[in-house]
């Protein structure tokens, strides 16, 4: 059942007549990555062996109680709809009335965790051409993220450079778990840079930490995936805390960032914990001209999956008057995964109208800039 | 000011006179580690040399914009009030009221970070050994903390049983940064043992990771003092999440810990995101027999300093609301440090009288079992 259904008029067959709705975290799917090869430049096919592809991108270490593909999305063979955009425009586009479908894929995400970092760049560009060709150009629905090696900023700008001219390409996909250094460092700038000259936002996403990025917890090793998961949103939160303290914002005032599966309950404390700080310790970041919390309002969206779940539902508007900001939460369905929010029934039916529009596809607009949505109507700041 | 000349009637001379004052995070400090030296076991003489003193506890490894220490209480030749317990009792016993303070010491929460983990146990019973004879034993309001070397659990256990018996002694000083991995983790269940036999509660301080207690942040470095102050409250979640997930509550009901230096803005969205992964999750972990909040309200408490500074005070309540319960929250200034809190201006005015009562003294009364305190009044729950 599309939002549609529940806001407006009832659902009909026609697509055109629905709100628009903007899903902010979908993952494509890749059958193989036999399917790269041919993308893949002649010098790094001396690690494409059998051997060692089915050691790329790093994977995490844990096991997950049910796997994270949603079930009913799995069939007998282990393929998964995901894997084909025929099946994912019919279920999700079609189905649930997607209009627009920022795409991040999971493979992308870990290549930053590989130590060849060199190697990770040539697999990034393939990986982009690949996804031109099976996905972008199919169907204009399907938003685009750039793939990049994260552990060497200069090669990543560069194929940033090279893939932004693409119509459907609008962000930078990076994982939240920085390689080396938190995201704030100045090795990274080359990336700010070129996403903002190409007009891109960056899209960071959940990623266990792999490779070169060390454990999932601040010392040591969580030991279940239920805590691994409860712990995810230190990476968002050493995130914005390292571009917010280390003037990143201030660089590169056009730089706008979404976090998604990262939540957003923290965010009010993150706020005032940097706010309370900077105030007592703002000898020590001279660079920064305005309140820690400012930088965050104006520079970091949050996708909504999975969305908070506070046993009182009051308590998630709260939270957004806490956040000071009606402008931060873009929907996101996180499909294909488990735990994927289904629109209907992930955001609160009692948020205003306003509020679930902002969410459900205007805050994503002016993001973005979807140029094809429609402007807001005058009841609207 | 005192806290009593605000909510009771003026501030007289007789400390009698006033409300109880409970302060759950006082430091003692201590002029020279060499006084340690007559209490340390012949054993260990060997590293207690003028060089390796120097290097032990493991320092972290950044620099403060001011220094850790109240301005007000360093001297020309770099000493501090903390080192005297007579001036202690003048500034914060008789100046501030404090009625019961407790301390933990900063040098023992480093003691677990040392990679010779066996002297950090001869280190630790030198140290109780030494509060004991030089605060405990002249003023029974100084509540003191074991030290232990926590990456050798039953030495730590043994060292709790040694010293658990003296009036005084009210629980285990460990930092928040677990060594090796997180608390949760079997390894630590003599030191749970230990505590709950001896009818002891545990007090984990915030602590900048040092030695084999790895990077501050999950995935790297923080770059300034901001950054890591803003980070701290991970390893608080990581802590809570750990034990809670792998069940340490369930096993040790009697087990009871508070969290000093942790803020609390983060524990309504940790209650919610584990709550939600255990729905989901729970066959992961069978041995949880109830919500993973439920634990955290009967076994956590938080230490107030750093309070929370929202923009709008109305969200302190809010907060505290979200978390589900009033009586998490115990006073703490952590004297003498740099970002002390003051329990007349720390403390927002506006709570309800009911609701300051508790924190500055009923529910530390309730936590540690000082029965010294009176019982609640009829109006109580």
């Amino acid at each position: 059942m599309s939002i549609a259904s529940t806001d407006t008029e009832p659902a009909v067959s026609s697509a055109k007549s629905r709100e628009p709705l903007v899903d902010v975290d979908v993952h494509e799917g890749i059958r193989s990555l036999h399917e790269l090869r041919p993308y893949l430049a002649e010098e790094w096919h001396m690690y494409f062996n059998r051997d060692s592809v089915a050691r790329i991108p790093p994977k995490h270490a844990y096991a997950h109680p049910h796997g994270g593909i949603r079930l009913d999305l799995v069939h007998e063979d282990n393929s998964s709809d995901d894997q084909f955009p025929d099946r994912v425009r019919e279920q999700l586009l079609e189905g649930v009335g997607v209009t627009h479908a920022v795409l991040l894929g999971t493979f992308p995400n870990s290549l930053s965790g590989m130590p060849q970092g060199k190697y990770a760049a040539g697999l990034a560009t393939a990986y982009n051409d690949w996804l031109i060709e099976n996905w972008l150009n199919l169907d204009t629905r399907y938003k685009g993220s750039i793939a990049v090696a994260s552990q060497q900023p200069q090669l990543a700008a560069q194929e940033i450079d090279r893939v932004a001219g693409h119509p459907s390409m609008v962000q930078v996909n990076l994982p939240m778990t920085s390689p080396y250094v938190p995201w704030g460092h100045e090795m990274f700038h080359p990336i700010w840079e070129a996403a903002v000259r190409n007009d891109l936002r960056i899209g960071f996403h959940v990623c266990p930490p792999t490779g070169i990025q060390g454990p999932p917890v601040a010392i040591g090793w969580a030991d279940t995936y239920m805590e691994l998961r409860s712990v995810y949103s230190h990476h968002f939160q050493a995130g914005v805390i390292s571009l917010v303290c280390n003037g990143v914002f201030e660089k590169f005032p056009q730089l706008r960032v979404v976090l998604l599966e990262g939540g957003f309950a923290w965010v009010p404390g993150v706020m005032w914990k940097l706010d309370a700080s900077w105030r007592a310790l703002r000898r020590e970041v001279p660079w920064l001209t305005r309140r820690p919390s400012e930088y965050i309002r104006d520079h970091v969206r949050f996708g909504t999956q999975p969305f908070e779940e506070p046993d009182n539902p009051k308590h998630v508007l709260d939270l957004i008057e806490m956040m000071g900001s009606d402008k931060m939460l873009m929907f996101a369905t996180d499909y294909p995964h488990w735990d994927y929010d289904d629109p209907a029934r992930a955001i609160p039916s009692h948020l205003p109208a306003d509020l679930k529009r902002k969410i459900f596809w205007e805050n994503a607009r002016d993001f973005y800039g979807f140029s094809d949505l429609p402007e807001n109507t005058s009841s609207d700041s």
